[in-house]
């Protein structure tokens, strides 16, 4: 079994995080720690919990074989800073700290984009684990990138679901105001942009592309959905653009070519990813789909832990989807 | 034209009086006063309202013809405590300050259910708004209660909508907890039942009825769905009873008796309420529908502050409504 | 393994139940009929199922060991009519032609309520899987009426996701009119109510009470909330009525008694059922959630099939809930 | 009076359309035509008028100064062919009819976008409403087409409410598949493409630019939120292009451009379009908003019936947002 320890653990990567491992059949949780809420029950804060474990937050870790950081973004280094890590310990990172910037001291983390790094990752101490835009954007461009097609501007519009803005109330994750609401944010400059360009040139894309983004706040709360398009150059035909993600993705066992539209609510609750491809106007246009608690968090951590470990890559993440 | 003042111009009631009062045939509005954005377009907080105002909020008032006060529950009586409201100067509390406590010095407020108090409200100086479940409730049973025909338990549940919670954000009001959830808040213990009582004893039931309420937090933003319901004790036949209904609210603008079931939606954004009723197991069942910022709080200060002024009942008040 | 054969398969249950079976590590899918879609991929129905299954509609089963019915009310007993079913394949019904009518020729069915009949669907042949409301309610009153406790008329108020109303769209079911609304159906006549009451009897009580239940629409997908209230006789004491509801459900691997309030995501894609108890104004008041398609379809059915053949009753039902 | 008739009198424009024209100061609605419900009230259908309208459903107009045919698309054309209109009776047509094909016998339509063509539409016999994705994304490229300043590609994504698909229930209208979804539909071919170019070039643009538009279904009832842009070439300065805009919208009554970015909620059941600007990556970005029901059909119908009928432009128009 491998011992699990959970940090930061009464925010909502964490909670999703304890859904999964405590159905997972290689791990045992030693440890959910918690600042703020050490003493208590971990199912008092994650209600859905109730009957399904004992755990109480505390304050410390024991010897976990592995340590996931759900502390928010920025905050991992400091941990690791105020912490004695043992040296065997390996690191998931759910925040953005070593995504960009992989080193800590002999530790390097290794980009946790399974579908792309997966050997690197089977070999990991640490893994940075994607972001949730990035990770949808990223899959509708890999199987391009790969074979260095993407050669012009690309054209992203992404709307995410209310739980990719964390656990903290504020003004627009206020149900008066994001009921039945649309708006833009950051546009043109999400910081997920840097981890998308460097992650397109890794997988084989000579040059870095233009990204032209921009995110929006839907009113659901989980799940991604992402319309990718960039000038088609006809470099291979569309049966073999199609042929080409297909045969990417073959070795994923999450991420699939759907030959039909998608829609964003086939993968929530799930650790699928899901694509669909068409060609209009001189562009390729892909939709792709996540659940941004699932595959854009937690379930690709869990995916990157059942890679260090050697694992079946899908141990303990056949989650039941909820379709509706 | 009525020079008005609106206190406690952040919240969510202010700005629904906004809405309705910048249009409002007979209104200037003279100041809107807020302790906290003192200097601020109020367009620049209630964003809804760009292009339709040049109001800024201020941290005084003038010499309105009437105060709306908007400044939370339990604040009303400090407000009049800490600041000179001139004598000629009418009061329209939508707080719940001066419901089931009328008095404040030589003012004594009047209970603003149109549909009851109408005359008194003609001539009243000042006037306590009602709740806005007690007012869904009290539309239910005040044809009742007018012919003492409540002698029997009253059995309630209500669901609301977001707003009623107010601007400040908070964990049932999380987009993420909010969003396809249901909850009860409350049960059987809720603030309102101090002045459903005392209004239907008022309106002319004998005796004080208990009232079993089970408020529910709903998740949407706008409406009030009570379903009531009330030992039918035969003493006038099914048919009179619905005649009973339709003749007491007749002279109401607003109110009317639905002959199908009626959905919440058909009565957002406007001032009406609506009434649907039938007749199962020995009890007679109404359910009854506003919406909780018009009827059930600021078109409801509207229409009292007409009846004050002499004006029309429902001037500036035949709102059209979303329907969906 | 057991070999499973679904029928009515392009309908909301059977797409549940495949989402089950699909990870059951005891089941085999011999077949998914559909009289209307014959031929076509499964996945191609349900969407979510991409990447899932290679499973494809047929217009005939072979030799299952179980036959799910998920046909739409009132369509089983036709069904077994018209179609030769082997002696030893044993039935379980989703529908509701045998919850109050158990017999069809030499076949019994017994009522699939797990936490009450246990050890009868431990041998049972065939089940009448139980109503998602009634499902609610029961488990909100069988430790009462299990000591005869329900002395006095039982009110409920219940409110259901869209789901409850299958798939063929309809004009309550529409997106533009059911967004943001709520309204109420069949009030105090819904069709449950035999099977409730019935269930009650045969779990101790010796009347069967009087219950007034009024049905809800509600604007979410998945879930049942129901809130239910009865005079509360004082027979036992509080503490004695929350320690009977929680060494009632010891057995039962899915319903939990909770000590604070519950919200209805707390169950949402899980096979749980939570209870919470107060007691207020001389009443018992017990809050009930279920996943109206998990529980109170599918999953129980599932349930069902694993106490039928020997199995732990939780196998393959353990899902992870997705909590937002 | 301007004496009305509405045909298509049962769908969701001819309900908007009455909400807002029984509040008209000047219009007497004179009869609402319906082929299939002739007989019927009309607040028996659009249940929210309960109260507001005693109009009944009739087969036959009398003799309107304006008919609005609210037919569906593509049906307008038969129904003035099988229909004797009067010659002096002018017509508003919401259909897509005579957008982009403006002659039928001797009338001629003018396409009736008040924001380009108000003095035209002034002198109008017949006016083509807009489409309401149209007027989102025109609105957001009128002040660029007019100084003919579009020179380069168009990108667009839009999203819109469940409104704009109508009465009729269908799968993706269904609440259990809209309700927290997103999903793409016609990419880079919807039919108001070609009026979306006509007007551009008609409003000064020399080129037709080639518009890329992602139109997406969301999940709310009412509004549009639409996502512009275009390489900014800087003919003239960013500041410039802001009080371009400001310039070109100051004669509208109901066209704004924000300082802050846009949520949607700001304009729905308004009549309200409101504008955002920024500048990124060498592009202009626009958001724009509007209620699909309201600015995007039925307020803009009125908007063009009170300048033909040489009424102040706003007249009836100015409706109380819902906000939330």
């Amino acid at each position: 079994m491998i011992n699990v320890c959970i940090t930061g653990g009464t925010g909502y990567t964490a909670g999703e995080l304890l859904r999964i491992l405590l159905r997972h059949p290689a791990v045992n949780i030693e440890s959910v720690v918690s600042a703020t809420s050490a003493g208590m029950s971990v199912a008092e804060m994650h209600r859905d919990l109730l009957g399904e474990t004992d755990l109480v937050f505390s304050d410390r870790f024991c010897r976990p074989d592995v340590i996931f950081l759900c502390l928010g973004h920025g905050l991992s280094r400091a941990f690791l800073e105020e912490n004695d890590i043992p040296e065997h310990c390996r690191i998931i990172d759910l925040g953005n700290d070593f995504r960009n910037d992989p080193l800590f001291g002999e530790r390097a983390f290794v980009f946790g984009l399974c579908e792309l790094n997966r050997e690197l990752i089977r070999k990991a101490e640490n893994v940075a684990n994607p972001g949730c835009f990035a990770t949808t954007i990223m899959l509708a461009l890999l199987p391009l990138a790969a074979k260095n097609l993407l050669t012009d501007e690309i054209h992203v519009h992404a709307i995410t679901g209310s739980t990719g803005a964390g656990k903290k109330p504020g003004e627009t994750t206020h149900f008066s105001y994001r009921d039945n609401n649309i708006s833009v944010y950051k546009p043109f400059t999400h910081q997920h942009l840097t981890e998308i360009g460097n992650t397109l040139v890794s997988a084989g894309n000579k040059e870095l592309p233009q990204i032209n983004f921009v995110p929006m706040r839907g009113d659901f709360t989980r799940g991604i959905f992402a319309s990718v398009y960039t000038k088609w150059n006809e470099a291979i035909s569309e049966t073999e653009a199609i042929e080409l993600y297909k045969s990417f993705y073959a070795p994923s066992p999450f991420v699939f070519v759907s030959d039909k539209p998608v829609n964003m609510k086939e993968v929530v609750n799930t650790n699928k990813g899901l694509l669909h491809i068409e060609f209009h106007n001189g562009y390729i246009h892909i939709t792709s789909i996540i659940d941004n608690l699932v595959k854009g968090a937690s379930g690709q951590a869990v995916q990157n832990m059942n890679l260090m470990f050697g694992l079946e890559e899908s141990t303990g993440l056949r989650l039941k989807g909820s379709a509706f």
